[in-house]
């Protein structure tokens, strides 16, 4: 099930390993760890660049065949990064995993739904920190995703540059001279380059400004979504802002824009703050432990509010109502609680009201320990 | 503002002390400790004598000096049964006491609110641990009520009926060959007793059975109210359960109908805590951690609010799910967390607001002092 790529490896080889999880299904990946610049409101930042090979046809319209021949070249790829750059990479294809470890890719912002889809001949590149993931066969053949902590567009976009260009030595990726890189999507056409902040607003949802804030940075070509992408609610406060355009501008361009956009809503989410706590603070505070209260001693809860919960959590942390601590432990629960994590860590199959059972007792332990 | 009867006592003498709370705004009454005969359901039990001097008119309709000669006369005869008895008693009147120490007897159930409405010759005679409260002018001239924690009927008549003999001795009772004891209203005509039983009742709540259960008790005599009396809501679960009739009855009849009754209750509640544990023990163990976990934490809270929640609390620690320590503070909390308590408590006055605030203070204190 599991195919590792690390120095010093010359050819790639198939592990399979169908009785023992996926590593990645109980690690914690190095963006779910606190810190990282602005962490007070932004939880992550990701640069993901699409990019597909010039002798194969769009993976929306490839044979199941070329699909597979696409996966086995990137595979095959990553290897030579592994090789020239000393970072462990391994290379996990779908349709020899079981369910529960696909879901908890989607759910460790690793994959998209969409490549769950394509499992047939969809394959991840995972580094060891999953700072790294490449989706093989999601809508293009290659998407590089970086994802980082805190709001950190530039070691995102170095990172990403970085495998991109190593990748480029080995691959022949489909560019045009007038259009750039071609994607199967025209939306992606260009720089293939999307970028995006995941942000958390509880100022700014408390105090009803999102719905204005979100059709202005419509205008200025920012898309928002919730934080388990397109269609989305923005449950726990979370919003995911990214450009919408990547043809007719440069790379430089793309981030620096969604960088402005990204300064402009943590510069009002913390006015938000600070207005919402001068305004009642006994109203704000009470509200933090009262969540913090529930998370600490409820037997039974849903994701959804468990979500919503962390989020006021995480706020009163952020105001120093709350040790820095409780704060920590928010972006690792945030995906630990989540369905298919919360399987794999268990080891079990539950049912939905026992899930809701271990998923309290999971936040409890963690919520305390960090008190 | 306090006149203080202990023995030896020849003559009643005034004490006025207007700057002093009166003792009874701070102190715990021995109903508020927890114990007593089936404790788990049972939270006191008493015992009310309704009396009158046969040589004035009925309180609702003498005037302000007869009123105050009913006031002396009885306060005169506690000093007596102090004497004797070798118990401390001490008589407020309420026109020499401020507002808030008025409600707090209210709140204390040491005397009704109708008895604050005849301020002008009111008064309230207290023992050492407030298990006797005498009300002076209330509807009657007297009414001398007994309460004890848990279910207790034989200690809280016992009680009674001694204070009464004593009184007796002193006082000329208006007593009817025929009729009996005379009152104000011929509802409390004959024996003049009136028993009643606080329950708390959760389960049956929980399990939707109060409202058959109570038209059903309406049928067997048995008048169920909220714990602060006629007309009040059953906050926090609390049912006061009481005789409706107390004429062409012997005192003995009506206190056996009555523990026929509460016991009834208190079987059924047990069993309904049981059937709630076992078809849901999450369901019910996640809604007392919650409410715990909202005690424990909260910065702001009603008192509506406060009792629902230390209900739950309550229940939890009945069934082993909490601590027991947990319930020894449910009655005391549940008379200090009250508007008039909480201020004398305090010594300041508090809008709303503070003292939402101030009661979730004290609550949280308590609490985890107990956990």
């Amino acid at each position: 099930m599991r195919q590792r790529f690390a120095t010093p490896c010359v050819n790639w080889m198939v592990i399979r390993m169908p009785e023992v999880p996926a590593p990645f299904a109980t690690s914690v990946s190095e963006w779910m760890r606190s810190g990282g610049p602005s962490d007070d409101v932004v939880v992550s930042t990701r640069v993901r660049l699409a990019r597909n090979l010039v002798e194969y046809p769009f993976t929306p319209v490839a044979s199941p065949e070329a699909g597979k021949e696409v996966r086995d070249a990137v595979a095959q790829a990553t290897c030579e990064i592994g090789r020239v750059s000393s970072e462990g990479y391994a290379v996990y294809f779908l349709d020899e995993m079981d369910a529960v470890d696909q879901w908890i890719l989607v759910e460790k912002h690793l994959a998209s739904p969409h490549l769950l889809d394509q499992r047939a001949c969809a394959a991840v590149v995972l580094d060891d920190a999953e700072t790294v993931s490449i989706m093989v066969n999601e809508e293009d053949h290659l998407r590089i995703q970086c994802l980082f902590p805190g709001f950190d567009m530039d070691a995102a976009w170095e990172r990403a540059d970085s495998v991109d260009d190593h990748l480029s030595r080995v691959l022949d990726y489909a560019f045009d001279g007038r259009y750039g890189y071609l994607t199967a999507c025209p939306s992606n056409l260009g720089t293939g380059l999307r970028g995006s902040v995941m942000l958390h607003l509880p100022g700014l949802v408390l105090s009803g400004q999102m719905e204005q804030i979100m059709s202005g940075l419509h205008k200025v070509g920012a898309v928002v979504r919730g934080v388990y992408g397109e269609g989305s609610a923005a449950e726990g406060n979370l919003f995911q802002v990214s450009n919408r355009v990547s043809l007719g501008v440069t790379e430089a361009d793309i981030l620096y824009n969604l960088s402005a956009v990204a300064t402009e809503l943590i510069n009002r989410e913390r006015s938000a703050r600070e207005a919402l706590f001068n305004a009642d603070q006994y109203a704000l505070e009470d509200r933090v432990y009262r969540s913090y209260g529930i998370l600490a001693n409820a037997r039974k809860m849903s994701s959804e509010e468990a979500l919503g919960l962390l989020s006021m959590v995480r706020l009163g942390s952020d105001l120093g109502i709350l040790t820095p601590k409780v704060r920590a432990t928010f972006a690792e629960l945030m995906v630990r609680m989540r369905r298919a994590s919360l399987q794999r860590i268990l080891e079990e199959t539950l049912d939905a009201e026992h899930r809701d059972i271990r998923r309290a007792s999971m936040i409890r332990e963690r919520i305390q320990q960090a008190s």
